[in-house]
């Protein structure tokens, strides 16, 4: 386990060796993105071809650069990219990420090529991200580093993100700015023959600027560590993760020995599970669980009511409720009264609540919070529709206000449409939790229940009511079998 | 059931009857709708308050209109509407759209407004559409008649699309727009007061233009009749159906007496599944199937090779076909051989063939050409890379190329990315269906395999092999409680 990831993750001064100043070179990539991103340490750019890349003097190797380099960012041929790293060594450079392939993933003299890299890992007590990694990206305000060939540069926020696999990590980011979503610390593992994902973990758990944690993984490297991690930050920060590869090539590697664990699906479930762990299985799922969690108010109970000026997506709400073993319970007669003393005559009582197409501001935040008080939750629906008394934003902002006002209970908003990008906005602006589909906002509330659930279970002292011996004997044959994955 | 719909569908002359020149008016959106639609029929606003509208002369009354007039639009006040229909009908115009409101959804009054209108319609032997509803689109090349006030003109297509529902259906034809997916008709069935999704299956099971059936219903109109028609249809159309109405109150209604079937929404599941129907629970996945069964290639079997240039994306893709019950079979020796020819050595050659990220156009074309042999579909993950050997456009040509030789075997292509716009459009020129996610592609390809299954149970002559007793049961219940509705 890294003992500090500051030098990396929070770095003075940063050399790039491989940058260019070739459009589409990797490393000139790496190199503009460090120069666009606002970072305002120093950056060395070597490569001994040139003698000023993009307007930064560049230095011909390693050893010609000026001490004090906290990162260095290796984007150089995998012929040469080992000597490289001795150098970084041997200039005291302690923090790598290094882009470069050619290692494990690539065969058997990759594999030889990354026993090395170990050895010099260990020779100089690196902290090194990869190799075969896209790289890091530390958004907080009073960094802005982006030392990755990345596209995408997420804006600063609070959900610290961990991939292993680049190409899927470029695909989440893509998403994530797609919905507004801001990243804290975005870092893509690859080969994982230095830091892994553990080392990150031990490191979120006490940033203040991280509020949920997620993790994209194909295969655990430490799962005892891992599991012993997650319990521990689970209940403050919710940890969500999207664990692939449950093909019948590592189904076939698992030793199990009951009926029940024959898939290893299961048992990764299990093992998340007890750790507290929020599993999510699709990449859809898991930016509509991020999304809700970014604000992280969490509900104290079950009972959720739906508010809608659109009767059939109430209607669609209230079933995905059930079907996530959530309750629509039916209003009180004091609330309804109180409702029907300013709702027309055709809205709908019931719960979902039908404020049909004519409601505007006033109907909706005097009934969410009527309404809210005898529930945990409540998912608004609000499309703006052809005809509207007030303008679409005035709701927004009524909608808002009351979630702001509510503090302790998740308010979840549904538009229907894509095309509402102000009334989004709007919405947004106060950290209440947006979607389009009723079905997704219903899925939202779903995921903050089950981090609710984490944090009681941890938080009353009571032991997780699950059969911890099963699991522990898939993690031991993997062990025993010097597998540095579970399956 | 009525006879024919030509005239409501493909009418020569329409009249609307409350249209205005006043903007958001919704006689008046309709007006303009029918105007921009490239409708070339003849156009007649009806009100008494003006000379013209639109620069179309407008008749003070439906007794002034010209004969001939196949289809009405009644866009005018309750208190009023049904003289309207009255007048229609001793005018010789037998094709309705009721979009007006206040009926049986609006209490007691409305209840009785509406039997009023029942017995108007069985006086006048009218066709009627709603009333409460948006409307109706034929965007038949030969027709394009948008007569509703949907925000939302969808490009002619083969997919019917029929909805209870106003607000959800204009929300799913604006998903519609968004990924490109044509409609051949569109209806708002409103309070059914008239025509029903019956009266609809029967017109479109021997339509041409329609190639698949999506019905957005919360209650069933006719259950018995429902079933009869979509067990003759599903065979040669697919017909996807978006239940909704699973609430609590609607499962007490239910006379059940089986612990399994204690949930309403089980037996609209065996229901739906019995007619052969393809059900779906989101709006989502409504989408995600429609946009594979539009290309209609429908897989012989349950095996499924996937090639990508994006490691982690294959092996999301490969857990969710096994998640699906398909098969992701090894390559055979001969296959591999042919690959191992051109693919780089680093290159994956289990399934999913992972051809790296430097995959060009040639690499794609000669390998799904190779490994759809010996499987029943493909899913091809192509995310544009930064660097790449070929334009996108160049890789996107040759998977389509493949796609369109393999007339027999479903080709899914997943971008990992919304931003890549012009491949998306390359590759749905050829009708190939694309999607942005590994799962979603999985997903289209589940609803291809149902479909698949539905054909093969009927064309095969077999029983479905499930117990149909339980579900009468629910339907005979329900029609000896006289209700219009399942439960």
């Amino acid at each position: 386990m890294a003992e500090d990831l500051t030098g990396l993750l929070s770095p003075g001064a940063v050399a790039v060796i491989g940058a260019s100043p070739r459009p589409g070179s990797v490393g000139g990539e790496i190199l503009r993105n460090l120069k666009g991103c606002g970072f305002d340490g120093d950056l060395y750019p070597v490569n001994p071809k040139y003698d000023t890349i993009d307007g930064l003097p560049s230095f011909p190797t390693i050893g010609d650069l000026p001490d004090g380099v906290d990162l260095a960012v290796l984007a150089i041929n995998r012929d040469v990219v080992l000597d490289a790293v001795a150098e970084a060594g041997e200039k005291g450079i302690s923090n790598l990420v290094i882009i470069t392939a050619g290692f494990k993933e690539s065969g058997e003299e990759g594999a030889r090529r990354e026993e090395r890299l170990r050895r010099l890992i260990e020779e100089y007590k690196l902290n090194v991200v990869g190799p075969n990694c896209m790289g890091i990206i530390n958004s907080s305000p009073a960094v802005r580093l982006n030392a990755s060939f990345s596209r995408w540069f997420p804006h600063g926020g609070q959900i610290a993100f961990i991939s292993q696999s680049g190409s899927l990590g470029e695909t989440i980011l893509e998403c994530f700015a797609d919905v507004g979503l801001g990243v804290s610390l975005f870092a893509n593992l690859g080969n994982r023959a230095g830091l892994t994902e553990n080392d990150f973990l031990a490191h979120l758990a006490s940033d203040e600027g991280c509020r949920a944690i997620f993790l994209y993984l194909e295969s655990f490297a430490e799962p005892r560590e891992f599991r012993r991690l997650v319990e521990r930050i689970a209940p403050r920060k919710p940890v969500v993760v999207l664990k692939a590869g449950r093909t019948k090539a590592g189904a076939a590697a698992v030793a199990s020995h009951t009926g029940s664990l024959a898939s290893p699906d299961a048992v990764v479930d299990a093992f998340l599970g007890q750790s507290g762990a929020i599993r999510v299985t699709t990449i859809e799922e898991t930016i509509t669980a991020l999304r809700a969690l970014e604000r992280g108010v969490l509900p104290k109970g079950d009972r959720v009511v739906i508010l809608t000026n659109a009767g059939g997506a109430g209607i669609i709400a209230a079933d995905a409720c059930e079907r996530a073993g959530m309750e629509v319970p039916p209003l009180d007669d004091e609330t309804k009264g109180l409702l029907s003393e300013f709702l027309p005559p055709e809205a709908g009582l019931g719960n979902p609540i039908d404020m049909i197409a004519t409601a505007g501001a006033a109907d909706y935040e005097r009934s969410l919070k009527l309404a809210i008080g005898g529930v945990d939750a409540a998912i608004v629906i609000f499309r703006p529709p052809l005809v509207l008394p007030d303008p679409p934003l005035a709701v927004a902002d009524g909608i808002a206000r009351v979630a702001s006002e509510v503090a302790d209970k998740p308010v979840i908003v549904c538009t229907l449409s894509r095309e509402v990008t102000p009334v989004v906005e709007r919405i947004r602006t106060e950290r209440v939790p947006v979607y389009a589909m009723p079905e997704t906002a219903v899925d939202a509330l779903a995921v903050l229940r089950r981090a609710r659930r984490v944090r009681e279970e941890r938080e009353g002292g009571r032991e997780i009511r699950v059969n911890p011996d099963p699991a522990r004997r898939v993690i031991d044959a993997a062990l025993g079998a010097g597998r540095s994955g579970l399956f």
